[in-house]
């Protein structure tokens, strides 16, 4: 396994913001001092503005969800690490509205402190702000995890639906429920059959054998409970699947978002292979996915996985999600 | 290294191809029986269909790009395996349009035989049918290699602008010198620091030391006249423009478009460092991207490395470019 294309590790992060503010100057600029983007133009009618954030190295998340329709910033710490308190406080800051900032983060420590104490300086600047916690790793669900739920993979199509719903122009406390219940209806179980190349050494952060896989992986290479054999797509999935829907339970014939998420390395073929095993489970307890995404949506860096994330929506969500969006990984 | 995420080695592109088309219903259908991908609608005014194909292991390329304002059909082969010409014969009677068919060709020897018979027996059914063949990949430019340049990443962008020309009523003479001028005018040169995952054997096609890169590889992992030492990102990138540039030798102020493209396991954080340098680069040069690409749209299974395109387009190709297209893999 060898090392990344860069110029130095601690120089990758920057270099790629700012290339990416190059590639998409119609959608963003960068704030290079304080290492935040932020969207050129979002809907007029939007009176709150939504920000995300967390460690590099998950790309497009969450740079790629900023611009039209999705988030109007989002702050990137240094790879799989949270961002700094002051660089969300300076990103709130300049992304503000009237109606103020929703914050949407992943439920990691660091995360929630830093995310917590620029929501404390936003409150004496009187600046309103909320939050929206995504816990949607289904690994991570133990009574024996104090800190809860990891927040993977389905903070994607939360922010997709909070986008649509602050263009049409929904305030803080709407935002703020929205968000909790559809991040509380989403589930998240991810797989891999190598990990990713730890940007420090060089190396894979852990080792498996040929044959196995770490059977609920998190996105920085946490390890899994178990450690599993892989054996054949058709009964992984059907495990995978089975797994989120004893944990969601939901009802014959409703609004299922999916989303079947490369974590890097895996190639689309083996992703779009998935997808097609997904349905047909979903078939056989008689659900089938309202909307459906396939791709590299939240990466762990190079690691060789993929997750599936189910969305149990209400009906009313899918003019949200169906809303046009305009960013750099996600359009329509 | 560990195998793919499949059913067995030979259940992986089908099944692929059928995830494919389930996720993308609205845009594509599928030909089960003789494995190619029809656009369900393109623009009435389109008098030529527009059909690629190629190894399957390249994804997006070509699936990805079949749908509106792109192309009516892809031929995908086994992974790394030309389609096999009764494939592409019968997807170019059901995508054929009074115009003909144009057949757009990466130069490999297999792809050239099949599409040739193909067309033969198109000609006896009376179909017009012509090709553009793209030679993009500089490092196979040499008086040795008979079979010429091999087609690689420069492929995305013909068959964009291709694609918009046969919206706009473009016949089948004039697709056919479009598309030559573009890949005449169109370099590509791809590094690597790992090999890709061999589907058959489960193990890293080649192996290189730690700090070595595979500068000049193809997209099915041929190895490179050289093997060279890593080093920092920008050196490699100066010198890979460099050597574009002197092939191209495009004048101040051009209509340049450049494509930096994941050959499957580099992130994106590593893609868009490589475009902020290669703008760097070419501003040295008196040269600025007019449009730009940056992600995974021709791959190679999960090779670790990356390639960049530059096109010497005419500033009347941009409308081209810029037109409308929705496909699953490119939409704007």
């Amino acid at each position: 396994m060898a090392s990344y294309f860069e110029n130095g590790s601690d120089a990758l992060v920057p270099d790629a913001l700012q290339g990416f503010a190059l590639a998409h100057a119609d959608l963003v600029t960068l704030d290079p001092g304080h290492g935040f983007l932020l969207a050129r133009d979002t809907a007029p009618a939007r009176r709150v503005a939504l920000l995300s954030g967390g460690g590099a190295g998950h790309e497009p998340m969450h740079a790629g969800y900023v611009g039209r329709g999705m988030l109007d910033a989002a702050c990137p710490g240094r790879v799989f690490a949270s961002p700094h308190n002051r660089q969300i406080y300076e990103a709130s800051l300049a992304a503000a509205r009237p109606g103020g900032v929703l914050h949407i983060v992943k439920n990691y420590t660091g995360d929630r402190i830093n995310f917590g104490i620029a929501a404390e300086r936003l409150a004496h600047r009187g600046v309103p702000c909320a939050r929206v916690l995504v816990d949607d790793d289904l690994a991570s669900d133990s009574g024996e995890v104090a800190t809860g739920r990891r927040g993977t993979g389905g903070t994607v199509l939360v922010e997709k639906i909070l986008g649509a719903a602050a263009d049409a122009g929904a305030g803080l406390d709407d935002l703020q429920r929205l968000g909790s219940r559809l991040a509380a209806r989403c589930r998240t179980l991810a797989v891999a059959s190598a990990a990713h190349t730890s940007p420090t050494l060089g190396e894979p952060a852990f080792r498996l054998g040929p044959d196995e896989i770490e059977y609920g992986v998190g996105i920085h290479g946490e390890r899994a409970r178990r450690t599993a054999e892989k054996g054949p797509l058709g009964p992984l999935v059907e495990r995978m699947t089975g797994e989120l829907l004893a944990a969601l339970a939901p009802e014959p014939g409703c609004t299922l978002l999916t989303l079947v998420n490369g974590l890097g390395a895996v190639t689309p073929l083996e992703l779009y292979a998935v997808h097609g095993e997904l349905v047909r489970v979903l078939g056989a307890h008689g659900l089938a996915p309202a909307r459906c995404l396939v791709g590299d949506y939240a990466t762990a860096l190079d690691m060789r996985g993929f997750s599936l994330t189910l969305l149990v929506a209400e009906p009313s969500d899918l003019a949200h999600y169906d809303a046009p969006v305009h960013t750099a990984a996600l359009r329509w």
